[in-house]
């Protein structure tokens, strides 16, 4: 009767600006082998798997921004991403893979998709939908450039719970595991959290490429070391995940791209799979490709679920109106 | 030009069942005197920090329950409350502190009140939202009772951030401290926090009785040993802490009850002055009376409100309606 799953999170290493896509889907397959060796049966890749983080650039010319979107309507059946899910579908593992996605009406969004190995199809849909950094260039020369707010709109699909089918462990009928997917940024806003938990949520999964420095101050004066700007970035991608997955009685699985991307710009990697009690199961030793595997209990959610976070019984929304009428700040008076 | 302050936390130790109100002033004035002499000007003391935490007992007589509430209007002005108050003007400090409030009309409410020496008067007033526990005692024996919502409605007033007076250091008009208060269990609520960030809130102040022990389990054979299910609750307090200042780009400031109160239920302490981008500040060391402080620069709180975590720019509150239009979770078909 138990609900128990073996998860993976799959660290990529740095991906460069010139990588070949094809190369870059080897090494996905790659940790993905290894994941189902170790016995997972759902891996979660890093947001934006098969490029580099690509809005950290400007690009002029058109032609090669483009390069970096996927224009294809389903990826999992085109080259050449589309060996990534038929080495899925061979060894039975659910993936969830982040992506830059070109409309075919030319809308660009950070999306991710969760792949049924059961179904063998893309079931699931996610568009990023807390869009970080600027529209224009930074004005100091000497900053990194986030551009995301450039390249990509807000996601228009909203916080879909959905149900993986054919994960559940027991035959006695029990739901499948509830799973939603966040992207990146996301996982730092508790109202995309909360969007999921209100739907019973079991399992977040949640791609990323997060900075070890501070986009604004790279390289400036105005730096603090970094080393401690890496720590502190750190910390802060394990608060919110541990906090959340806490505060919505979930458990997490957190991967990340790692290393010097481009040859200089470092991400932080420290993928990690967190429990519901907010505690982390397991975590990247390093700043390379690398799988980490955890065996959950879906049932631990129970505990969160049904007493400290019972929803049903301890929520106040009459007093929450705030967080949905107003978007930015509204300060008291002087 | 810049805006910091001195503030603290005051931890206190054990209150009884039978310990008379005056005595526990007295320690809170020891605090206070304590906290001025080391330059705070704003002190934050526990939530219902004049009795012990009752809620954990089932009173068969209404005289006896009646006894642990404040009756009077204005417990800055009755006996024995006054005498901290008084204490507070007499050394220029402002505090916050959590008491058992008894209307007029009957209501019981669990809340705070924020007292400015400047104005010499208690100028806002907060209600716990977020009432946890439940209404009749729990089947099992072994269990510890939280009786919180048999013994108060929740909050009415919702969460208004104020302004504190002449707390500002510069004299060039810029704004006062922004503060809100919460109590206990609502620092685990984010929308609790979210609804004071988007007043721009600089400090949150919040009391709280935290049990060192799951209530559920307590003494029975399905408990998880004492010291895992101190350390687990006392990781997630500042888990909670931490993250939700960080989300809002805000100090905090956590003052806790600890020890063995009424001789055996013991409480976390593990009171604590968190930063904005997440980091802890200052903690206790002990579990009784105890004084912490920092010096905080309320300016620290742009960089987070300003970029990352700028509301006005990335929040997208048309995904949040199920924050507001759904009490309890609903979750996707099987």
């Amino acid at each position: 009767m138990s609900r128990i799953l073996k998860v993976a999170a799959a660290q990529l290493g740095p991906v460069h600006l010139d990588t070949p896509r094809a190369e870059t889907v080897v090494r996905l397959i790659r940790l993905l082998k290894s994941a189902a060796r170790q016995g997972a049966t759902l891996v979660v890749f890093p947001e934006l798997a098969f490029t580099t983080f690509f809005a950290r650039h400007l690009f002029d010319e058109p032609t090669r921004l483009e390069a970096f979107f996927e224009h294809d309507k389903d990826i999992s059946r085109s080259s050449p991403t589309k060996a990534l899910f038929e080495e899925a579908q061979r060894l039975g593992v659910d993936i969830c893979v982040g992506y830059a996605e070109k409309t075919p009406e030319g809308r660009a969004f950070n999306s991710a998709i969760y792949y049924s190995a059961k179904q063998d199809r893309v079931m699931a849909k996610y568009r990023k939908v807390h869009i970080p950094g600027t529209r224009e260039p930074l004005p100091d020369k000497a900053a990194v450039n986030h551009l995301e707010k450039r390249y990509f709109e807000p996601g228009d699909l909203g916080f879909q719970a959905f149900r993986a089918p054919g994960k559940r462990q027991n035959a006695d009928g029990a739901g499948d595991p509830i799973l939603g997917m966040l992207i990146c940024n996301d996982r730092r806003w508790p109202e995309a959290w909360r969007c999921y938990g209100l739907q019973g949520v079991e399992v977040i999964l949640c791609g990323y490429n997060t900075p070890a420095y501070n986009p604004h101050f790279w390289g400036t004066s105005k730096a603090m070391s970094p080393e401690i700007a890496k720590s502190t970035a750190i910390a802060q991608h394990k608060l919110v995940m541990q906090a959340n997955s806490y505060m919505n009685s979930c458990f997490s699985i957190a991967a990340g791209k790692a290393g010097l991307e481009d040859g200089q710009y470092e991400l932080i990697g420290g993928s990690c799979i967190v429990g519901p009690e907010g505690q982390i199961l397991a975590e990247a030793a390093t700043t390379d490709d690398e799988v980490i595997c955890a065996e959950i209990d879906l049932d631990e959610c129970r505990q969160g679920k049904e007493h400290i976070f019972n929803f049903a019984q301890h929520r106040r929304v009459e007093t929450y109106r705030r967080v949905v009428d107003q978007v930015g700040v509204t300060q008291p008076d002087s």
